[in-house]
């Protein structure tokens, strides 16, 4: 049997910590590092009477960005979008909508109320992401909170508990108290010497107690932070029973439920008010004239100082010459409509995986989970559905709609059986949360990404830039720089942190500053006139 | 120098913890328990002819709950209040309010826009409040989530880092990694044997690092989840810097940064659309008639099936001889008023220690923080102010009302200033948090309850119930029964919770069910008519 490190050497460990990395002291100028910046791009304004021709291919949010920014600089944008509608990913589902899934098209059949939505794609925006803030402020876009993290909902797994739900505010305050415990238990509070003072060590100490709120000798017995049993007000609070740590290691989300709204989830959420494709409406409002829609791209030629595309309308073919091209298109299906582009820009567009998403909605005939305390947020379960929703807004109301499954590891689970297989599927899962979720539910719509039509796929996989091997960076870089000097493609698609609209709108600010640039470095700006 | 527990001792630790409370297990009926249910009293209705005559002092939240329920139930409730406005800790300022600090009247002067308002006592309401809640649905009073935890927010301490701020977001993450790595240091992975199996030492391992974020060689190196310096999105990432454990170890905050959202602020919270006072509004709406305002009370006498209540109004001395008395007076004041009252519920009346609350607000030029990426939340510092709230609505607004102090601990250390002091002193300790405050902040109130007309003290400290000694617990049940069979003191101040408007209802609540039970138990209604 081995021993644990002794006492002089923990304490010495824990001196040393911190110093592995950039660590701020107090001299470090804390406070005065930058965040990242609103990159509004400046543009030059065009001259009037030569105004470059912009085709922008595809009406998602990138898209939407290049067209906005370079129509108020004054050139001649035309959008080309395949769909009715606008928007892309961020795609909310309403009364009447069609579902354009290939093979298994469906009307969405929610009451007809303002509340009564589903936002498929796009549904948080961080306040960290500064830049589609920024349009959702100059757009007149009503943003409300998101609630993404809520410790009345629900944890579910198979393995823990006998598969009994346990309500996530629980399972956390455990899962705190024992690792708080092990941690003030391994710490001697005597020989409390060099190189940690005695006030560090008694900090720490501390610091580890608040954060398990130990009971006396650094036991856990349970705390009040989990909720009243009972009581609590009036009368003595009883505690809720506490979940032993051998129940909480047989869980998966020992691994995660400490840290589910670290990182992107971490600050501040918000939604649209009324649902995400007001953001799109925003957009679509100042450039109503200039989206063409239910057209289809067959080919883009790269030219002499020109792109030229042929599109299809209303069963007539026609050739756009254009100055410039941003294409929002997603790459591994544009990779496959006809083109001219260099071979490495093609294995480039083909190169990142798709992300899979799969989720389902349901109408409910009461606001079932506001009765267990639960105003939105996200219950987990290692079923295959993995995820509820339950929504931030219609508080109150007499019913609403929840996402009944968020499943992007095993697409094939869901997306291989027939649409009411799927519903069924889920209902079956969502009842180890909800006793009588079967008679709750209603009305059902499942959107999988990787099927629906002009997607074909979710965000593409290119890997965080931390993690991103030398060659996939230079294939990166590749479909970052224009093809032919002005087919810019553009998107979530190109960056290192997809499926966020912060992405998609980075990315038409640096291909529109790129273009910028260059355009004042050659000199070289399109005369045509229209 | 001693060891620390070996590995074997450690993992019997780890064993044994759970065991010493009520610990669910697999076999546990989890998610059976009820929690605090809705306590709506049922009220036998009264005989139209017969209706008992009810005095209710105060307008308080426990009062407008007593009015509005025995209202419905036929009683003829007549409401005395104090001040010109009912409503009592549920205070919002706008343009054009006094606030009647004895002493020291101020006028409200923030701009007249819906969103300029100040919620300078109740702020808050959690979701398992479910009581208030119920109330803020049946009254329809509007409710939007109140953002309290906000990662983007500040931490200013005059012992870490040379006095500088720093992003919530870095210092706990920095906390967790650091308190992760400590953990993870101390786990051998070889031997992984009984007591804990190696699944489960595993599971534990794997557990302290993803709340760390630990890297290679569970070193704590930096975490993405506190957000990127630079990049990210287009280009890589950079890290925020860390900060070193030996700087986190010198702030108090250590101890509460990593649980400062646990226990009452741990649900989601909500606050009224426009203001707390909005659900004093709601209850006004169906009490209209009922409620007289500027009435001072000048005596209480208990009598045989009667209390009967003296009191002035414009200029005039009034007799209302009660059948009941529901009374909110704040039990300090309460007893130096005229009464016949036990000296027992005397003594009770006057025991609870008042609490202390200053508050100062200033109305702001330019929504500052939003640049900070800072949407609502909560900014800390040592300083006496204590805490910034920035608004949670208003988003995107040109102006906003931000909390520029709270101090609970020390009132005197503003009280004892003047007006102008008190604001001056509360900008130069924000300059800490914000360089431009000064420049930025307007317009400036202050809110000192225990100097407020009518209250003069916050809410009564009896303890929570977990740490009330029994000759406190006696004082409390005395002051909870009836004074004569007939008068009841009500209010947060007659609960083991105080300064939560679901402790007000509550204690309405538990009065109301009281006096039902009685009635049905000796028969005893009163039947004099009006």
């Amino acid at each position: 049997m081995k021993k644990l490190v002794t006492r002089r050497e923990l304490l010495t460990l824990i001196a040393a910590t911190g110093t592995s990395s950039a660590v701020l002291g107090a001299s470090a100028a804390i406070g005065l590092i930058p965040d990242t910046q609103v990159s509004n791009p400046q543009i030059p304004p065009i001259d009037a009477a030569n105004r470059p021709i912009v085709a922008i291919l595809g009406a998602g949010i990138s898209g939407l960005t290049v067209a906005y920014e370079l129509k108020k600089a004054g050139y001649e944008c035309v959008i080309l979008e395949a769909a009715p509608k606008a928007g892309g990913r961020v795609k909310t589902l309403r009364s009447g909508d069609i579902i354009d899934e290939v093979g298994n098209p469906q009307l969405v059949e929610f009451d007809d109320e303002p509340h009564m939505y589903f936002n498929a794609g796009a549904a948080r925006i961080p306040s960290s992401h500064r830049n589609i803030l920024h349009y959702c402020k100059e757009l007149g876009v009503e943003l409300e909170v998101f609630i993404n993290e809520n410790k009345e909902t629900w944890y579910q797994d198979d393995a823990m508990l006998g598969g009994k739900r346990v309500k996530n505010i629980q399972f956390t305050t455990s899962a705190r108290g024992f690792m708080a415990e092990i941690l003030a238990k391994n710490f001697d509070r005597h020989a409390l010497d060099q190189p940690l003072s005695e006030y560090e060590a008694e900090a720490l100490l501390g610091a580890m107690r608040s954060f398990g709120d130990l009971s006396e000798g650094d036991l856990y017995k349970g705390s009040f932070r989990a909720g009243y049993r009972s009581g609590g007000f009036i009368d003595h609070g009883v505690q809720k029973d506490i979940i032993a740590l051998s129940e909480l290691l047989k869980s998966r989300f020992m691994r995660s439920a400490l840290n589910a709204n670290e990182g992107d989830t971490g600050p501040i959420l918000f939604q649209a008010v009324g649902g995400m494709d007001k953001i799109v409406d925003g957009f679509v409002r100042q450039l109503e004239d200039k989206i063409y829609y239910n057209v289809i791209v067959s080919s883009v030629q790269l030219a002499a100082d020109k792109v030229n595309i042929t599109y299809e309308s209303g069963g007539s073919k026609y050739l756009l010459e254009a100055d410039y091209c941003f294409n929002c298109i997603p790459t591994h299906l544009m990779a496959g409509i006809d083109n001219n582009f260099p071979p490495e820009y093609i294995k480039a567009m083909s190169y990142p995986r798709r992300g899979t998403a799969y989720k389902s909605a349901f109408q409910t005939k009461t606001r079932f989970w506001e009765k267990e305390d639960i105003y939105g947020g996200i219950s987990w379960t290692n079923q295959p559905m993995r995820q509820i929703w339950y929504p931030t807004h219609g508080m109150h109301k007499e019913k609403g709609v929840i996402l009944s499954a968020y499943n992007y590891a095993d697409p094939l689970h869901f997306t291989r059986l027939s649409q009411e297989d799927r519903l069924e599927s889920v209902i079956r899962q969502g009842e180890k949360l909800h006793a009588d979720y079967r008679q709750q539910v209603e009305k059902g719509v499942t959107v999988a990404w990787h099927r629906m039509n002009h997607m074909l796929g979710c965000s593409a996989r290119w890997g965080r830039g931390d993690d991103m091997p030398q060659e996939v960076e230079s294939l990166y870089r590749t479909l970052q720089q224009p093809a032919g000097g002005r087919h810019y493609a553009i998107g979530d698609q190109v960056s290192m942190h997809s499926a966020w609209q912060e992405s998609a709108v980075l990315s038409a600010h640096w291909a529109i500053n790129h273009m910028v640039e260059r355009q004042a470095s050659t000199g070289n700006l399109p005369a045509q006139k229209l």
